[in-house]
């Protein structure tokens, strides 16, 4: 068992370290973002080095404390937060930010793990680089915490999850020894891969301190249209048409569902989509296409090979970044009018893409029984991602749905493992989803994972909780 | 210690397999492909399911008895060959070769682990798709093991390598239980990544049994330049510009020193490069063009930039099927010249791009007092891994050399180590780099393999003395 990082462990740590690298954590440090839980800390450390953060790891080791890494505690499923046990040491890498090196002849960057995710964008296109991973939280998270939780975000489809974005790791291991992957290789079979071991265990097998990134040159253009689909499965032969007639040149494919822009008007955010009445589906399409072709030309000729087949029905492809921009902004802002409305039970669901239609035709009558509910489902449809959530009707309240959060939760998630998808797509398991984990995962998978957790962190101080409990 | 798979235990697992799965090993199944070494072996179990996989797998855990993972033999660091020891039994997934399912709209495909990986290529062109996995040894290699030791091959650059092109992964690990991680999704955060760890363990952590597979649109067009350069930092320069003006288009990037046409010559192939006299650096350079853009016009556009540029000083494009595999062949015939020379001491490497001019130039000095030799440098420039192989001159035999081939290795290898690269770009660890992995590996990265391989393997059953020694 754990012991508390209490006031002895603390006065001891705190000889061996700089003055100022440990202080109380303030209220923001111990916030879930949406509200849900509070957590609990002993000390905060905001360690300035690697060497440092091995120090802190070893003597949490040693006295068998527990370390919560914490990065831009924007994570939704509670991996960044411990609300009961032995208080831990929650450990920030924000004074970690620093650009150790930039080589945009070989696409590639070494950053910190503190650095906000968009000054990581940022840094890359002082040298004319795509940094591409992008999410709605880019203007506070930590690359550090996105590798962790191997983000995904709206660039998946062409560019890959937060994983594929990564050349090498640092790394403090849960025994306070140094991994030295800062790797800028794009082939290396030299052993096991123990960045993507890490990439994605939510900071329970270590705290990356830095990473190395892969980099994209700029695209010539982008181009964005939000067009109407008769159907979910007519928005999957769309993708389909994309993908033949626009090979790797489809950045985003996002599908809305009409409730989203309901929520919109019902929550206050004066944004319209320019369609009247508003279509029951809509698409999100962004390409980024290469020199010496025409952006709008080129999605001119897509929507119009797409009408012909019967998939779109209507459409506006923007003309300017601001129209563009206008269109993202309604994507972006539905998941604030969610919070606003408020939902009973969300799901951050991946599915097979074929298997999406009868998904989304079958779920709201899954649940149906447990209540008078309005679905709100969109996502990343590229990816097989939705996120499907569910709220209570205009005028009614989460709480009406207390008593029956769990069974929908568990209905929905047991249709999405019966149809061959994740309850787990892209927010990670934290500590929200270790029952679902433990119910939906594989046997032998989940008993490899608690073998490789006992050998490198026998004590388990690292996270303790999260992912497998 | 491990016990030999001897005629006891033999029979005893024969009882409970079905008839013919075991059987004497073949030649075949014991040679390695440059015939550097033989094999030995106490038995070869041909299953044909996972599950009889699993029972062999369970079987030689409780007896402990070695098991090596044979899959098409082309390996070239002796990962398929145990030379000494105590015989282990030969796992060949050569009748586990079926198609189980392929998802063209999903650009998904699910193939046994012993389909050969030509097979795999053409079951995704019969439904119009690409799976670009491809080398040299294609028509005998099983993509169970590609992905095994994480295949690289000509097609890095724009696709990766083979652990980039797999979903997910159906494997028997060490205590013979079954991983059912078959996934077709594209995001999944489900706990940690087991099918990375499992790829590029060359068989030491478990035995892949099938894969889910990515399948890509079949390229609108392709096309095929062979240009010379005037050294390999224009050749990087070349390839930036092509990063630049054809992003996502470049598919294969090689670069090829005049030794190489030589060799051709003096082994009987009767292949020339077009050029007269044949320049010191050409570089074979591959589009693929999405709809819209016409192929040699494109070439030629990105041609004339580069020769305004001063990075290419002659050239020709392909201007059809035939004319590029023709280029193709030269570039991958040169391999077999290679063997036919003899090489003193071959080097599978990979660099930071930045650092290769300078290793070509500083290499060949580094080795200039242990003997006369020549050196044949090719490769996947565009990856920055180099076939950087060292021969007899013209006349002598390798066999002069035999006596410092160690030194050759050593001096070439803390060469590219001392630059941030790779001893073991490509082709793995196997037992060839074993010294050369726990030489040049972290300390904290071997001390966690060797933690894992004991956790998932407490017999050392899989692939004994292979990676890790």
């Amino acid at each position: 068992m754990l012991n508390p990082c209490d006031r002895a462990f603390i006065d001891r740590l705190a000889r061996d370290l700089p003055e100022g690298v440990l202080s109380a954590p303030e209220p923001r440090h111990l916030e879930e973002p949406r509200g849900r839980w509070t957590g609990q800390a002993g000390v905060l450390a905001r360690p300035r080095t690697t060497a440092e953060v091995a120090a802190i790891v070893r003597a949490c080791a040693t006295a068998r404390v527990g370390v919560i890494p914490w990065s831009g505690g924007t994570g939704l499923v509670g991996g960044q937060i411990m609300t009961s046990g032995p208080a831990p040491l929650l450990m920030s890498l924000e004074r970690m930010a620093a650009l150790r090196g930039v080589w945009p002849e070989e696409n590639a960057m070494v950053v910190e793990a503190g650095m906000i995710l968009a000054d990581v964008q940022a840094e890359a296109a002082k040298v004319g680089r795509l940094f591409p991973l992008s999410l709605a939280s880019e203007g506070s998270c930590r690359i550090g915490g996105n590798l962790a939780a191997n983000a995904g975000g709206t660039a998946v489809l062409r560019y890959g999850n937060a994983r594929d974005l990564c050349l090498g790791l640092e790394a403090v291991l849960p025994d306070g020894s140094v991994f030295n992957g800062l790797s800028r290789l794009r082939k290396d079979n030299a052993g096991y891969d123990l960045r993507h071991l890490l990439i994605g265990s939510e900071g329970t097998l270590g705290v990356i301190t830095a990473a190395s990134l892969k980099l994209f040159p700029q695209p010539a253009a982008r181009v964005v249209a939000l067009v109407s689909v008769p159907s979910p499965a007519a928005a999957l032969d769309l993708l389909a048409l994309c993908g033949d007639r626009a090979a790797g040149m489809v950045s985003a494919f996002e599908l809305i569902h009409r409730m989203g822009f309901d929520f919109l008007e019902e929550t206050g955010f004066d944004l319209r989509p320019p369609f009247d009445p508003v279509p029951e589906w809509l698409v999100l399409l962004e390409l980024e296409l290469p020199a010496g072709l025409e952006a709008e030309a080129t999605m001119a000729g897509l929507y119009a090979a797409a009408s012909e087949a019967g998939l779109v029905t209507d459409g506006v492809i923007a003309t300017s970044q601001a129209q563009g921009a206008a269109i993202w902004a309604l994507r972006e802002t539905i998941p604030l009018a969610n919070r606003k409305v408020g939902a009973v039970s969300s799901h951050d669901i991946s599915l097979p893409l074929s298997a999406i239609p009868g998904f989304i035709e079958a779920a709201p009558r899954a649940i149906a029984g447990l209540g008078a509910f309005r679905v709100n489902c969109f996502g990343h449809l590229g990816d097989g991602n939705l996120h499907w959530n569910v709220f209570p009707e205009r005028g009614h309240g989460k709480a009406e749905h207390e008593g029956v959060r769990d069974q929908v939760k568990r209905v929905v998630h047991d249709l999405v493992h019966s149809l061959g998808g994740s309850v787990a797509a892209e927010h990670g398991v934290g500590r929200l989803k270790v029952a679902d984990l433990a119910r939906y995962g594989d046997p032998g998978k989940l008993a490899a994972m608690r073998a490789i957790k006992a050998a490198l962190d026998p004590m388990g101080i690292m996270n303790p909780g999260a992912v497998l409990g």
